[in-house]
């Protein structure tokens, strides 16, 4: 076991540049939204230099997951998820986030799903990266007959509302389902929502 | 306009009594639940005589309301639900919502999804005012084979990402689209949750 080193001024200095970043980071990102936001106004509002920014985070998605507290990067999650053909995503979106659930990041989510629900600001970023990083990637390949917005929604209301109603509100039975009987019960939603007609 | 009296002494001693019997029904309840907590016990942990959980709620339903902050008594929002015949029960519970939700007490509604979600005692509320009361009403005359569980929390499911994403996250094109746009695309998902083959 190693022992850890005494905490020096420099660090504690280091920690709380990068905090500063982060508040001001979260507070652009959610006024102005991800794209609008630059990472000069970010640096300028901490009061900080630019390249200070680049220093704590590689680019404008990395400081972006440290604003949410993102537990994993939502590409390599979808990455499993776009490789299944059109036809059998839904089956496949309810599994992947069953497995990301039910996994040791679980405590990492249930703070994030808590926080987006009750904070405004919160709200405000998850909006961004559900609309723009994860429904966008995952929906790249939906045919743009004007219904793709709506179609994406509708799955993200699927998706929360399966993930507040089994792991915030524990609700049963489907709180204790097997991941295939969720699967297999909810799939059919997420294709229909996809693929399917919406009348 | 009328001018408010002076609060007397009795006045916030009331207040204070009225405070201390919902702290401790909040609390007997998300512990042991609805059925299992009873009057005497809240009397008896809030410190105050039985007659005087009486004096301040008429019973226990009352008092729960309380506790969870209902802005509206869900038997009488699901009577206009439960008259519609099964089969076509799914569109009416989604035009039921969110007339419900698009009306003076959103507020007080927010108020109610935020806490539950992010308090785990508000959370066991909840899941006992949607399992006994809420889903346990709605689904009454559902077919006994079994399923009635599974579909009912499958049911609380959509409405609940419903609730969160068009009002919570404000998810567009959900947020802003028109009543009957969302009554014609979630319609038929709570219609096979509700009387639909599961798989």
């Amino acid at each position: 076991m190693s022992v850890p080193l005494p905490r020096r001024g420099r660090r504690s200095g280091a920690q709380s540049t990068r905090t500063l970043i982060l508040a001001s980071a979260r507070k652009l990102f959610s006024e102005q939204g991800y794209d609008a936001a630059s990472l000069r106004q970010i640096a300028r509002h901490a009061g900080v230099d630019a390249a200070m920014v680049h220093h704590f985070f590689q680019n404008k998605e990395e400081l972006f997951a440290a604003c949410v507290k993102l537990p994993a990067d939502p590409r390599e999650v979808l990455a499993d998820v776009m490789v299944i053909p059109l036809a059998g995503r839904g089956a496949a979106i309810v599994r992947t986030l069953l497995t990301f659930w039910d996994s040791p990041v679980q405590p990492a989510l249930l703070a994030l799903l808590r926080g987006v629900v009750s904070s405004r600001a919160q709200a405000a970023l998850l909006r961004e990266v559900l609309s723009k990083r994860i429904i966008g990637a995952a929906l790249a390949d939906l045919p743009d007959d004007g219904t793709a917005g709506l179609r994406a929604s509708l799955v993200a209301s699927q998706l929360i509302g399966l993930m507040v109603s089994r792991y915030v509100l524990k609700l049963e039975p489907l709180a204790s389902a097997p991941h295939e009987e969720v699967v297999r019960v909810l799939g059919p939603t997420l294709q229909r929502y996809l693929t399917g007609p919406l009348d």
